[in-house]
């Protein structure tokens, strides 16, 4: 652990030898597609099938052909796998063809005719809060949380100042490089088989189980090579798990579907878009006295995750800042367009660009630098957090700073560059963020999941990990090997991680929230040093041993025992406590503290925004591989810059209408500069070595950060983000408007 | 039946549709390779694995893995899966290797290396016949036959004259234009699944179940589109399944193994190479009087189908002749080159062109026109076959003769190319043939088999046809659904051939020797017309109907009584009489009957023979689809010309040393002229609406008929095939040394 070895499935992907799902086919297998809604909110009245197809080749599926129960099993049963009577978002799964020939089912699905008579849609967050229409229960509210922390009320009217502001964030596209695909076999003699990409095999089989009406164990989850995932694998992959098994169930042939990434871009979920309102009240010394937050995120038709995105996006709404006052409400809202869903940050990157670029206004009308005014709030050991966490390990966000500011010359750039900046139409700027992320579940997730992960030893000694943790391209499989080797003292190249197959594999939880490596890499940790003990108890192996010791003992046991495993369960520690009632408590195990650093040219003559240099420092205690660590941070700034300068997601009617790459303006490595990444490694609790999550923490910093910059550019707050270069056109000429009034 | 109907699969095959074996990819599949023994024959010292390959990641299978037994059941079982302790011949299997990577693969089979000690070996007929080695059993010999039929010791000495002959074919590689292929999923707890190109589904089957010792249903086989068999695809696919199915059974995963084509070349069956040697008295009036026929076939180191070939080409070795004495003795011996097998014509033509060419000679030396020679006695109605078969229906020979004759002018050329050739080195001539090629399974064959075939109705009123017989190119499925279709009088588009399955399918025997469409397409007629009778006696259906009548009543059928099927199984009709002992008696229920006329230039300079005409007039019974009857009589044409004139496999101690399409010059369009074609519908008694088998009949004529042209062109008799251009000259320079002497 901490060295940089080559990624277990490296080789395999370089050299073609990855299987991934489109490089399956089955005998006789068929193709499928889905027939989508064709308008944002309306009652279906007759589905034809007309054109020149040849319609009785075909397997159609409707919502009537489903052998079970017409819902997506997650956490509230409000979506159906087919709309039945009513669709509630464009390009909502209405019918399924397939056909043997995928060129033809391309055709085919243009053919096919869903009249409907509309019902009112909402597309705001604000309509939907107002209930313009109500499109969802009782009041559109998927979820809502209230946070209390102190009294805010009694602090107004002491206040030096109240500072008040409203923040938005945009959708944001996945993108992962390979778009959702699934191969179901079903029928019922056999239960259903699933191959395909996705990063929770147990959440696919919990949501086939009632769709199908057949036993667990009759459903079978075997993930295939999956370029990326980002959270879009979470929950939607479900959904297209059970169109192919009904596919299949109803030929009873096998059944591919693929999205094109049009389709995937159309359909899928995107990043929840966001509005929260800031109040603050602060003292004399630049102190905040009371926090009063607003956040709210828009769902879409559906609830899928949004009451747990909007758990995390809450939690992280007062980020990394001490005040003994605290009160965030927070909702999901329906609106009528696909749901959005699960998305690197998973709420967090919305609340703490709202949080940000407020620290940052508060600290303009208290004319402090933003530097100053956060150095006199962010959080320290022994203080508490909106949830009253206390924290209990250092946080040297003094260090962290520090550090940022040296390797990017900030101070000196602070002052220099307005000055510069009157001579040239390309304004340069430097901005920053302070900001935290949690690892793992929220509250009491993790205690809920009590994930189980195994080490299994062959009789060559070879151990494999057993898992239904994903590599999905962020490097599960090298670093649970590093963290097995090193557990037991072998070489690398004797640990193989086996396939996530839910036949085979423990459930140890989803493979999201930052938890992999820092949850369930310490149960493979444990695994493996039970394993070792095992084998040492058993006489067969001595405490200091070679690899060639090893695989004789395992031989040797294996032989006598005919088998050697070892699993171990996710146990909460004891000293975290947590209230879901009044959403109390410690909020999470541990947390990664960052500072980021963004410099960026805006020209004023195109509004084009450029970003120039680019310093994630961050402790996230043990590295497990420097490389892939890295990777995981640069990956995240670079999807960060594209959510704050460039993706802009372009709706019509609740639809998104520039579902293609051409349009979706994603960055290229020529619009990303060199991202410097630093680590440390302070605080080592929890984790296996201590490590903790990284994967979401590098889409937290990067959005307020570069806001920050363009303000420091151009001397205008913007609050908005996909900030593209209409919009900073917009912001500019207001500004001016209103200096000229 | 009798229209030109679209191929049923040729849509899909056209548009890319039809899943070949390699088209297919399991999840985490392996692909196989076969390591081969290096040379003719020899006992295994040591297999050693070098060369820079990690060979832990492979899965090897030796002999010493099989779970059942090591042989691959078919007549005898003599042949191995893999060779244990000895090799007998070039290319044998001794051990098989798979892993994911598949060009890994074959880099890896080039490290294996193979120690052996040599024991000696036989490469040909007379050195097997006289036991220079004994290398089988106590003889050398897999199968002999004695058909006596007269006798003629009684009438040598009463002979006007004696006229004896040796003739000679060689080996001809099958070509099929897709190479062998087969896929298997195979483990303890499900079984083994086979996915392939093959003819004979149930003879896999049959093939596996003592190698993994498993029950019949375990054993699951499937056919894929398969490119191509001519019997080639009979019995090899049984060793590559037991291949694959063993990797699969040792490694827990789906192993797929496709051979390249210079390995399909060198390792898989080829026509057995034969000796014929004739000796015939006549009488005064050009009248055979006695013939003695002594055959011997090269079957290669096992006896695999040997006995079978030899059986069908000893009966076919006495021809359409009439004839009182007639002694047939023959044999398959052994000898060490890969075995020989199953190939279109399956004896006969071997046995037919010594015959034909024999009879030229005879013709010759009584100075008749070969014509002429014939004429007097080609059998007739009435009278009695070499097995002393009565032939029952008109032999129109006669009209066969003229028809073709008048269609290439062939009298008028026969007298008028002798006098033009004269001046040019470009020697023209026209030569023929006369034979028949008998439908079905030899003697008893049939009523062994006992084949069923069954067609199954759906609730849209599709009649399936529930056969085991295999679409292999040459129109089973079209022909089939003809047969169904004009039996129950449905469009064809209401017929579906479903997929040659033994989960799903009865076995109808095996697709070989022209039995598919007159025995197999017998049953379904008779199953089809059972399943009519079933709807109209239940009272569903009246006797006259409509498709739609016909849709209604098999819904309302399947709603009262949920299964809608009719079986048919075959029965000896009750005039075929056959001896297996003695090997007298009806061999055939019924024969097709036919001229062939080539004409021919031979360049004396080059040497090259090219066919510059060809007509093929037949007598087949009806003709089921006239295009596809057509295209069966061509290609078998052009695999005939292949056959005399270019196809020459290159031997050195026992190995095919040109398996390369480079090398191993097969006819492409541009060798072969328009062939054309002419059917007469004589006789009617067997098969649907009176269809005989056609498939290998155009294998038997086109190279006596060739060599004939050849002989009249150069004047010399050459009696060995194939006749390549060095060949070619060897006769001519020996011939005119000969006139020299």
């Amino acid at each position: 652990m901490g060295k940089v070895v080559p990624r277990k499935e490296g080789f395999k992907k370089l050299t073609g030898r990855a299987q991934y799902v489109d490089d399956i086919t089955f005998p006789g297998m068929l193709h499928g597609a889905t027939i989508r809604s064709p308008g944002a909110r309306g009652r279906i009245k007759n589905i034809s099938f007309g054109g020149p197809i040849p319609w009785d080749e075909f397997v159609v599926v409707t919502a009537k052909d489903i052998p079970g129960e017409n819902h997506v099993a997650l956490i509230l049963y409000d979506q159906p796998f087919l709309a039945d009577k009513v669709f509630n978002h464009p390009e909502e799964p209405v019918a399924l063809i397939a056909h043997h020939d995928k060129y033809l089912v391309e055709e085919a699905r243009k053919h096919v005719r869903i009249e409907f008579e509309s019902l009112p849609p909402v597309f705001t967050i604000a309509d939907s809060i107002n209930k313009k229409e109500i499109i969802w229960e009782n009041d559109n509210i998927f979820k809502s949380y209230l946070v209390q922390k102190g009294d805010v009320d009694q602090v107004w009217n002491k206040a030096h100042k109240i500072i008040e502001g409203d923040y938005f964030t945009g959708a944001q596209e996945q993108l992962y490089i390979e778009n959702n695909g699934m191969i179901a076999v079903a029928n019922a003699e056999e239960g259903v088989t699933i191959w395909g990409s996705m990063q929770c095999p147990y959440y696919i089989q919990k949501a086939l189980q009632p769709l199908f009406k057949i036993s667990k164990e009759k459903i079978r989850i075997i993930q295939t090579e999956t370029g990326g995932g980002f959270g879009g694998k979470e929950e939607y992959p479900s959904i297209l798990a059970g169109h192919a098994a009904l596919l299949a169930w109803k030929s009873g042939k096998p059944v591919k579907i693929v999205y094109s990434r049009s389709e995937d871009m159309v359909a899928t979920t995107k990043r929840h878009p966001s509005w929260t309102k800031h109040k603050t009240a602060v003292d004399r010394d630049g102190k905040l006295l009371a926090m009063e937050i607003d956040f709210s995120i828009d769902g879409g038709a559906y609830a899928t995750l949004s009451s747990v995105v909007l758990s995390r996006g809450t939690i992280h709404s007062a980020g990394p800042y001490f005040c003994e006052n605290v009160r965030i409400k927070s909702r999901a809202v329906a609106t009528s367009s696909p749901p959005h869903g699960a998305f690197r940050g998973f709420g967090a990157p919305q609340s703490i660009f709202a949080l940000e670029r407020h620290m940052d206004k508060i600290a303009k009308e208290l004319d402090l630098s933003p530097e100053e005014f956060r150095r006199r709030n962010l959080l320290k050991k022994g203080q508490t957090t909106a949830t009253s966490q206390l924290i209990k390990e250092e946080v040297d966000f003094e260090g962290l700073m520090a550090k940022a500011f040296k390797l990017t010359d900030y101070k000196k750039k602070f002052k220099k560059f307005p000055l510069q900046n009157k001579k040239s139409h390309l304004k340069k700027g430097i901005g920053f963020a302070t900001f935290m992320h949690g690892a793992g579940f929220t509250g009491s997730g993790e205690k809920h999941l009590a994930s189980v992960a195994g080490v299994q030893a062959d009789e060559k000694g070879i151990v494999h990990i057993l898992s239904a943790s994903t590599e999905i391209g962020q490097g599960t499989n090298t670093i649970f090997s590093q963290v097995a080797a090193q557990a037991l003292g072998l070489p690398l190249e004797m640990i193989e991680v086996d396939i996530p197959d839910t036949r085979f594999v423990p459930d140890s939880g989803p493979t999201v929230a930052s938890r992999t490596c820092m949850i369930v890499g310490q149960l493979i940790e444990t695994a493996a040093l039970g394993l070792k003990q095992t084998l040492i108890q058993s006489g067969l192996l001595k405490p200091k041993y070679t690899s060639k010791e090893w695989a004789k003992a395992c031989r040797d046991y294996l032989k006598k025992f005919g088998v050697l495993k070892s699993y171990s369960q996710y146990k909460q520690p004891q000293d975290i406590e947590w209230n879901d009632e009044k959403y109390q408590g410690d909020a999470y195990a541990t947390y990664a503290w960052a500072v980021y650093v963004a410099e960026v040219t805006v020209d004023t003559l195109t509004f084009e925004t450029r970003v120039d240099d680019f310093v994630a420092v961050q402790e996230v205690g043990k590295v497990v591989h420097p490389v892939l660590a890295a990777g995981q941070i640069e990956g995240g700034v670079a999807q960060a810059i594209g959510y704050a300068l460039y993706e802009n997601v372009v709706w019509k009617d609740g639809r998104m209408i520039n579902n293609q790459m051409t349009n979706y303006i994603m960055p290229t490595s020529m619009d990303v500069p060199d991202i410097r990444v630093y680590f440390e490694e302070e605080n080592r609790r929890y984790g296996p070595q201590g490590a903790k999550g990284i994967g979401e923490l590098p889409m937290d910093g990067p959005a307020p950060a570069i806001l920050n910059a363009i303000e420091h550019a151009t001397g205008v707050a913007m609050n908005s983000i996909p900030l593209v270069p209409e919009i900073l056109f917009e912001n500019l000429r207001k500004n001016h408007e209103a200096h000229n009034v």
